[in-house]
């Protein structure tokens, strides 16, 4: 059996084997520094992707380099940290090993911080067609297939194509569809008739459809109707308590009767829990979120923990288990590191408690909402404090001063530099392709 | 017909059509500003690149996004300039016009300022294996081959697969090939056990095959010795007067004797100019470059133009036309403009004089050889003026700043944050995929 022993230490020390280098992966990592344990981390990426930025490498504001950050690098100065990608077929706890593209792996603590992925709720059609945006490739074809279909609308001689081409809508209405929303609003008023001449704003759409009855339905109902407000300002047509029914790649149908013929359809309509094989079923909640106990650890394994997305820890207060946000795949993280040395030395384990740190959603230049405590903010004020933030969760000095160097850059040219089509996404097969020669 | 009518000015002015947004294109389209004519240009990408830091981005020192730069933005304000996404198929002098992926495109005056592409001498098996890098995606897919082997590398049982992942082939000794040899010794040397604890660098090796009897032909001998030396003294095994004759993707066959075993395969060995259909063969030469008279006139035609590597300007001092550098394409779109003003007024046109600039090579950190003139400078000076140069060519602001932030974290952590594998690089069918999931 191969056990990614080349550079395993020749230690007795236990190995933890964390699956996923999100927020939550990696807080642990860090968090585990000093604890008497071999730390093994797999990811499909080579990278950290910081995710709530995602939107703006799709919209051609920043590049994709400078919201990832390779996993190794962190982790540089850290003698008990390995990394491999990989990707975890199946867990097996039976003997404690994971079956995985490059080998059987053995682990003494396992932890899942495997995140969330897109869920289309079954619908394979919309899977086809819809553009999700949950990691660094996706974001690139999507930034591909809006600028692909800006120059067909540039050239097509059929009118009807091109205002499908130039009409865009966002399915759902959390903060990812929201930032998308004001980032396409954006576009269309401040960049869309500099470079495209040709195209008139007048003929760009941008709707926005969403299941429940207000938008960032997580957050305050004030900040819901001033996110509301601002998009419908800026010319978002919004659909609230719609549904999406079908999308063919031409024609989307949705269930207030509405048909709307767009060729792009960015779809941040919901997530679920992303996880290798070998968990019951019985384990496993609706959205896809492993059931654990109130330190992480997964329901009825003694040495199997989940943290982030994919976990849930049910409570009176979160029937569901905590948001699906960073703050708390990071919370997570850190406890279930204390945990995890306090299980190796015997010790005894402190529950997870969850401090809400808030929530926040741009909109657009000088446009966010803020839920801080008591206090909902609105406007220039929450927009500061959404830039401060993402400027300080990012990972690795260079990516916060190349964003915050677009930024600035953005802010006052009013435009951005990023429109780059580095892969071209080929519509038929929904894949990204070498540009011909 | 279509003809890119909609931004077409409803004016009397002549179109001249440019094809190909690299350094002379965009020259020639910036000097027409006061032209009177309008300027319509086709690029296949929607962005110009800077070719000459490609191999940064290969080796995952600068995001993709810093050398590119969207073609529209160049222009924001130059009325007379259009911009339009087209791979040009045919040239149909007879009609003044161009057969486009994009329709129909009608001229007045017709510049081919197309470049250059990689040569593979009709051999298409080493077409197939090895990797080229003259464009954005061809330069992450080599990022992306490179890193993936090392990740291979790291979990193969197989230690003969483990070498051939880890022996890199670099073919042609030209600026590019010296240039990626040095980048792959320096990773060897600084990044290599940094980053992958379970790899040597004893087990990583170099070569680098170049058919001359020195690197550098086009420069002074002194650069070709020194940066021999320089690479020699970092562990690069070159084999001169050497011509590779096979590669199937395990094995490469070299007319010296040798055989080596490797996954990697970087092929600067020559290039050759690119170029639509609708051009005779008798005007165009070994090099697939197009020859013109001294005006950069296409010969036989009163209204076709060829500029930069594409070009080929016979004369007693060049033979085979100018070297296919930057400055030569800058230096003909420049007189070019002019030329182009003269004869919309019918004016007497001028004659193209090269002015040679000299030329520059980096070999690595503190590393580099020039040839300004009479003066031939090695070491840490020439590779300040290769700094300098190369940042201050960069098109775009915020890329300067991007690329001058990258380069001093990178020179003084003697690491890079660039190593992401953003798209997962298929060796079988040498095509970029989405990762799994």
């Amino acid at each position: 059996m191969f056990t990614i022993s080349q550079d395993h230490k020749k230690s007795q020390k236990p190995r933890v084997v964390i699956i996923g280098g999100g927020f939550g992966g990696l807080t642990l990592a860090k968090a585990l520094k000093k604890a008497p344990v071999d730390i093994l981390m797999l990811d499909r990426h080579n990278y950290h992707t910081f995710q709530p930025l995602l939107y703006q490498v799709a919209m051609g504001s920043l590049e994709a380099d400078s919201i990832g950050f390779p996993i190794r690098r962190i982790f540089i100065r850290q003698d008990n940290f390995t990394f491999n990608m990989a990707d975890v077929e199946k867990i097996n706890p039976e003997s404690n090993t994971l079956t995985t593209n490059i080998g059987e792996i053995c682990y003494d603590y396992l932890v899942i911080a495997t995140g969330s992925n897109t869920n289309f709720f079954g619908n394979k059609e919309i899977e086809h067609y819809a553009m999700p945006m949950k990691n660094i490739p996706e974001a690139l074809n999507l930034r591909s297939l809006i600028l692909q279909n800006l120059e067909t609308a540039l050239v097509t001689t059929d009118m009807r194509e091109k205002f499908a081409l130039m009409t865009f809508v966002v399915v759902g209405g959390g903060p990812t569809g929201v930032e998308l929303c004001g980032a396409l609003a954006e576009m269309k008023h401040l960049i869309l008739m500099k470079d495209y001449h040709g195209l008139s704003k007048y003929d760009m759409r941008v709707y926005l459809v969403e299941g429940k009855d207000r938008l960032l339905a997580a957050m305050s109902p004030k900040a819901s109707a001033k996110a509301k407000a601002f998009l419908e300002k800026d010319g978002v047509i919004i659909y609230n308590s719609a549904h999406v029914q079908s999308y063919d790649g031409f024609y989307l149908t949705i269930d207030n009767g509405k048909t709307i013929k767009t060729r792009n359809v960015l779809w941040a309509a919901g997530v679920k829990g992303e996880m290798p094989g070998g968990i019951p079923a019985e384990t496993v909640s609706k959205g896809n979120r492993i059931y654990v106990d109130e330190i992480n650890r997964v329901k009825g394994y003694e040495n199997i923990f989940a943290i982030g997305d994919v976990a849930a820890m049910i409570s009176a207060e979160f029937p569901n288990g905590h948001p699906g946000v960073a703050p708390a795949a990071i919370q997570q993280g850190n406890t279930l590191a204390k945990n995890i040395a306090h299980l190796v030395k015997g010790e005894t384990t402190e529950p997870f408690i969850y401090f809400d740190k808030g929530s926040l959603a741009t909109i657009g230049r000088n446009k966010a909402v803020a839920d801080l405590g008591k206090f909902h903010i609105q406007g220039f004020f929450a927009w500061v404090i959404w830039s401060l933030v993402h400027i300080l969760s990012l990972v690795g000095f260079a990516n916060k001063g190349i964003v915050l160097l677009r930024w600035a850059i953005n802010y006052f040219t009013k435009n951005s530099d990023n429109r780059l089509i580095v892969r071209y996404f080929n519509t038929e097969t929904r894949m990204p392709e070498v540009l011909s020669k």
